[in-house]
């Protein structure tokens, strides 16, 4: 096995810099690709041990490309997941001042983050859509466009300079990527753990879809994401891919699965890994499981059918 | 262990009748207790092997005696259900014709199955309560009323004669009886069974029932039965006797039972036993289960989890 | 219209105490009638203003059949509930010893309340059953038991004495009584009310008790009573008698009872009436409805929909 | 009002395409804009009467951003859906040969589409995004790309000829757009319409999200979409972008409606508009309503409880 990371590029983006916050990083060579697709394709075909690409709250895009790659094609898990906050810095050639900047450019999912910062500050600006983030500082490099907005990190590498840094509409703005691998064992529990599966409804009825939903809720499971996403058989058919609480190693995740696997057409386990937004799992940040859903009371009655299966202490 | 079986008396009831349906009683000691509590207590007592008692649709009373005995209380079971069709006999002294009946007797419950015919037949009879049926024939045996409603096989029994038989205002009016023992192991399933469970809710909130409901319907167990008792702790708190299709045996209603359980304050297996509805358990009269629950999709789906915690196949 | 309550009778039972609660009940010709279903024909056959009739909780009998009178025939509306503290007092003969006490009785139902006392105070005393624990008292009167348990004011009227009073095996025991008149306007919201409703399921299947109730839980209703009752069709066809909090006057009251209109094969509305538990409907007793389910969140619910129909403030 | 539709440019594009299926597009100025928030900012400013975006199901991206926009910010709301089916064009300068071309270009999204035929056909060119499908045969037409994928109908624009028609991996492959106004009057029912709505839940809890669905399903209402769109508030918290089966003018939907708005923090009200997916209102196609959910169930429940409240007929 390759100890190679594909990764969504070009270099310089934000998807790098959330790449390299994963210890083992010094230890990978990373291998800059020109779509997730095509990222993910290199672990498929053996290329590379890890993918490392984008998947919610974009600002780089490719999102729900992520998402639909994720769900169909040979399978892949995820293993790791980074959260990376995001703020735009505007990056001109040195010498540039504010007043000159007549064209500004970056991708399209740049602009919800930099709207209101570009009506206050460059209000008569021209916007032109580049592929990605750095694929902008690079033609402002070129001179086309006077100014792009980019990660800052992201100057050095393009000659160019960040005339105004931290800009972004949203507080909290942030990315949330993922590390896909071939399907192996998942990583050990940690206590503060998500479940990511996808699935795909017997048929579609009133009721249909929370009924499944149901089979997390009877077992005290939440849920922190649902998401309908197309089967590729035309609009209105749908899969939806849901992140909910839990190891599948727990009893309630496991046996909520088990029930989505016996009602649903089909299910894809897409693997259970640390939260990452809860960096200490003993925090108060997270919730107790509810009455009757921990591992002990599940066990229990397990036991307790068993007795009352031998017609012993049936109550 | 006592080759008795105790049944709620007196003899000539409608409840002896039913009893002697099941074939072992040829071998059995039968003896008439006064009360359904004091059938039970003799069970409960080492001092009768069984207990065959009335549990629903009356026409003798007794009916929710016998669900709050078995709620609470040293632990029973439920072994086998019996149903007998109820039709009633007008029983008078030799001699005494439809004109000559001046006032009548039975137990109250009968009431509700002859208040039509008596309306049409005796519209000026007097009618008195008795303390069961059987009470009724020897208070008319007595000479203190002109006839008794009673089983037509109890005329013999209290020198009465039948001067009307087949006395029912609902057709298909049935009871039902249960045999009731000792904790042990429940009867093997013959693919046409029920089960009976007493549950006791954690707190009360509006959804809580229903979702208690949700443990069976998530799992595709239909309900048969749901009965709220009281608990004995006043007025407003109840327990809910079900009785839901299937066998313990059967992971639908296993798994069902564990979710109770976890969710419930305390839950009171009460047996699983053959349906006595269903004479041919491989007749149409038996819905076939619902996609995704039986015993084999349950087996499929904990093989998957399995396989998804290894890694392997996880789709 | 008769200036008469006929209630379940004879004189000197629980039910006759309770009825005198009542204050219109001065200015009443109270008629006790031979069982449940004879009292409520007299109310259908306008020879009675209203009937009283226990309905839960039974030390006398005739619960469920109360519960069945009205669920079928004529309908009837509940107006009033009634709630009593059952303790029964051992009557005998002036100069009966407890020692002397060799035979008692009783209906059948007071047999739950009183046998742990008797296994205390008379283990070896015979039980027999009579068909109303006034009627009981008769019997001991005439000589042909030694005791009878029965309401302590029925003494004097059968010329016996309380031997012991007080006697009751569960705390809180209590029946509830109704007063049912034929259908007119509900009494008057209070605050602090319940709502009575019979269900018919369309059809039978997995889940479908669960979504019925679900026209309750998703409008935030709470349940306090649900019993299964038969519907004279055979033994496995019932249907299902329903206490709700709240009045139908209230709109998450009427829209639940509009769901189960449109969702059940047939609805009978049986009433809305103060509370007897409550008797301060202002005190901290009373949960206060959920959030989204009071009146004015109703209304303020309907007006947003109307603008949105209208294209006016979306959101 | 201006007669202005702005849409996602630049020209050539398949919105383009879409949108003029629209028949009153020939008599409004078509004003390409160089984003969706561009072209919903131009309606909300009063610039535009509606804006024409994708919402769904991209080949050129902006799918998410288009939702995001309806979320926030001023209320709009959506008129009118148009379903568009997509095939690429390979585009390349006249006299280009298939094994001439070792470079191609195209929006990110549209590679999940034409991978499967560039391993056929193309295995070793190199892909670079372009910001559009449009900008990608601009860079053609410039000699820096050696072909692009594209609309058919791009080429003449650019100065290109399709080397290659109708390529698509997925076959049904579609997008959705949408017109976008200002708040006014939903268009009016034509019997297969959907209505789209925003939640945002009060609090998050196990079973939260399928309680609120449960607000459309007992109602019979059939979900269509379900979309988890960020907050803007960080990962983690999200909306729920719904698209529903039905009009808001009928009342299943408009209960369910004022359910969501009692129960959710906040509820946005998206439009009710015709299905592009169904042609024939008439067709058989379209599933009849679930029994109890048609306009006149709901009419006659609402008359039976008000007819409850005045005490008629309450069965």
């Amino acid at each position: 096995m390759p100890a190679t990371y594909a990764y969504l590029g070009p270099e310089g983006t934000f998807t790098e810099v959330a790449l390299r916050t994963l210890p083992e990083t010094a230890t990978r060579e990373l291998l800059p690709m020109v779509s997730v697709p095509a990222a993910l394709d290199a672990v498929r075909a053996g290329e590379a041990e890890a993918a490392f690409v984008p998947i919610e709250n974009s600002v780089e895009g490719g999102i729900t490309t992520t998402l639909d790659e994720l769900v169909s094609g040979e399978p892949l898990m995820i293993y790791r997941e980074v959260l990376l906050s995001i703020t735009f810095a505007l990056l001109v050639r040195p010498g540039t001042r504010l007043e000159d900047v007549k064209t500004v450019t970056a991708h399209p999912a740049a602009q919800a983050q930099v709207r209101n910062w570009m009506k206050a500050h460059l209000p008569d600006a021209l916007w032109e859509s580049a592929a990605s983030n750095a694929d902008g500082a690079r033609l402002v490099q070129e001179g086309r466009y006077d100014a792009a907005f980019a990660g800052e990190f992201a100057a050095a590498r393009y000659g160019l300079v960040p005339l105004e840094t931290g800009i972004h509409d949203a507080d909290n703005a942030q990315t949330r990527f993922v590390l896909v691998g071939r399907p192996a064992r998942p990583a050990a529990p940690t206590g503060a753990d998500k479940t990511s599966v996808v699935i795909w409804q017997r048929d579609d009825h009133p009721g249909g879809l929370r009924d499944l939903l149901g089979e997390f809720a009877v077992r005290g499971v939440n849920l922190m994401l649902l998401q309908s996403r197309p089967t590729g058989e035309g609009i209105g058919n749908y899969c939806f891919a849901i992140d909910a609480e839990g190891h599948i190693s727990e009893r309630r995740v496991a046996e909520s699965l088990m029930g989505l696997k016996r009602s649903c057409l089909k299910v894809r386990y897409l693997g259970s890994y640390p939260r990452a937004d809860i960096t200490d799992a003993a925090s108060d940040a997270l919730p107790s499981p509810l009455s009757g859903t921990t591992d002990a009371e599940f066990v229990a009655a397990a036991e307790w059918v068993a007795r009352c299966q031998d017609g012993r202490f049936p109550d």
